[in-house]
């Protein structure tokens, strides 16, 4: 096998099949995977006009390893060829367990831009592959590996006492709800409607809020000591910031070029922080699996062929909307 | 003594001496104080206009205690009439130590406003009274009454290997290069010009950055990992967040109506937090007085005379950025 499939970003932004080469032999503590579902998570769509394999939420099968792999064998199944590939091991943040800040981090849309979980392979560092636990199917597992990790490194630290809302019941809220509502805390749901009601308390929520009703005066105990914003866009703050707790954080998990805005003295007079955070470093990753399989953490998911049609397709919905809540590609 | 002598605010913003009438008997918990010297701050001018007795950050000797006082005796000296004067006691907040974030908390500006430090007496709780080490002054204690407060607060759990940087060399500015670099931090302090370089390497800054001079990149080690922004407005954030390091924190310090309006994307690929950030807790506050003393943290003042006319000169000067770094009312 000389090469493998991958599908990429391009002009038009409809993906297109191209060929990654393959060396002859595996070096190092390079690992093949043959993928065997992918997410398609937003940040997907921010790339699709760029001249790269798209897909940061792999799962497959390991097929050969390089003469430094350690841990993994062909035939064991990972998460693989997700947002993080790479760091240098050796900085001051690669020391403390904090690799996903390592200044030389190979990241999605940023490196190894001819690999990505859109294909039928790909090679890949084993530092930066995860062991899947049995019980984790491989299409339910493959949305874990970013939008899991996105929402549950935001919530790991939580205290099973806090009250944590989530703002948005799409691909990472309604992964959010599942992990707070089993770290034993107190789910307040946000939305702009009253349409995701019943789905989020079935989720996990204890409490459902329909912007579109007004925003209510929460109890105090009621008041959400962490909040995940989970929208695809910046949300109205001063309809937010009187729901806070004192000494809370916001966690904003959209992605905007624009600025943040937002008021200020409220910040101030209730010490409330706004906490900028990006996937999850390894150790988290790793938890968040562990969690999610003994938990029974599961993605909502709908399935399409990992195609150039299939591949459109979900990331059309996934634009407009429709996806509810995560497209898993799954290959033909 | 049915009465004593307050400053207040009024329509022109030039105070006016007042009187607060005082009861026969002290009751409860509460103590009689003689102020004998109180800062002025920033947000005294906030209030310049509102018919209230203005200062928070009172030095004075207790004359006289109610029957429920506990530990404080006529003659000792205390922090008195500062920013918070009382709280619950009961709620979440209280109970944890977190009163500052009290709903029923009383606050400078919002509760009390028949008393504070710009006066000649004052009766408080002696909860919220603060024994003063031996080795402060009156009047080298008075501006940590706030000022060293909102700044101690920000740093007390600094690691001594984290690069502080602290925005603004002025009354709060002066008082966080001390204590970041007593704590061990190394310190870079930003400023607008040249013009405060060798006052800030003197009170024990390790760099100097003139932001006139264009700001500049940063070795990595060098990045800040904390922020405290002292400036009396918002700063150009586009010019500060290149200094920042991966999951470093700013406090914004200043007081400001407007949106906090700031660069949102690299908040998230750097894990970058904004922490509102609000005086200090009393157990917070009494380290900070500790670790004042033992260090010899001292604010550099300005005298003036605890009078209508001394006051306005005080103020005028704070409001024109002439006052380096705390000016400080004095009774005749």
């Amino acid at each position: 096998m000389p090469s493998f499939t991958v599908f990429k970003g391009s002009e038009d932004g409809a993906p297109k099949k191209s060929i990654t080469s393959k060396p002859d032999t595996l070096l190092g503590d390079t690992v093949l995977v043959r993928i065997t579902a992918s997410g398609v998570c937003g940040t997907d769509l921010h790339y699709k006009h760029k001249d790269m394999v798209l897909g940061h939420e792999g799962v497959g099968i390991v097929e050969g390893v390089g003469p430094d792999v350690q841990f993994l064998k062909a035939g064991v199944r990972v998460g693989a060829g997700i947002y993080q590939t790479d760091s240098c091991g050796l900085c001051n943040f690669c020391l403390q367990g904090e690799e996903i800040f390592c200044p030389k981090r190979a990241i999605y849309g940023g490196s190894n831009l001819d690999q990505g979980s859109f294909a039928s392979h790909g090679i890949w560092r084993e530092a930066f592959l995860h062991l899947l636990p049995d019980s984790l199917s491989d299409e339910v597992a493959a949305p874990l590996q970013c939008g899991g990790a996105t929402v549950f490194t935001c919530l790991h630290d939580a205290r099973a006492d806090e009250t944590i809302g989530i703002m948005g019941v799409g691909g990472l809220g309604h992964l959010a709800i599942q992990f707070a509502a089993k770290m034993g805390c107190r789910v307040v749901v946000i939305s702009g409607s009253e349409s995701k009601r019943e789905q989020a308390m079935k989720l996990g929520a204890h409490r459902f809020i329909s912007m579109a009703e007004g925003v209510p005066e929460l109890e105090e105990d009621w008041r959400l000591t962490k909040l995940l914003v989970t929208t695809s866009a910046q949300p109205k703050w001063t309809a937010i910031l009187p729901l806070m707790a004192p000494k809370s954080i916001i966690y904003p998990l959209f992605v905007d070029p624009s600025n943040l805005n937002i008021p200020y003295m409220p910040l101030i007079l209730q010490g409330i922080a706004i906490q900028g955070s990006l996937v999850a470093t390894r150790a988290v990753h790793r938890a968040m699996l562990r969690f999610a399989a003994l938990h029974k953490v599961e993605p909502i998911i709908e399935r399409f062929p990992m195609s150039e049609a299939g591949i459109k397709e979900a990331m059309d919905r996934l634009e407009e909307g429709k996806v509810f809540s995560r497209a898993v590609l799954i290959p033909q």
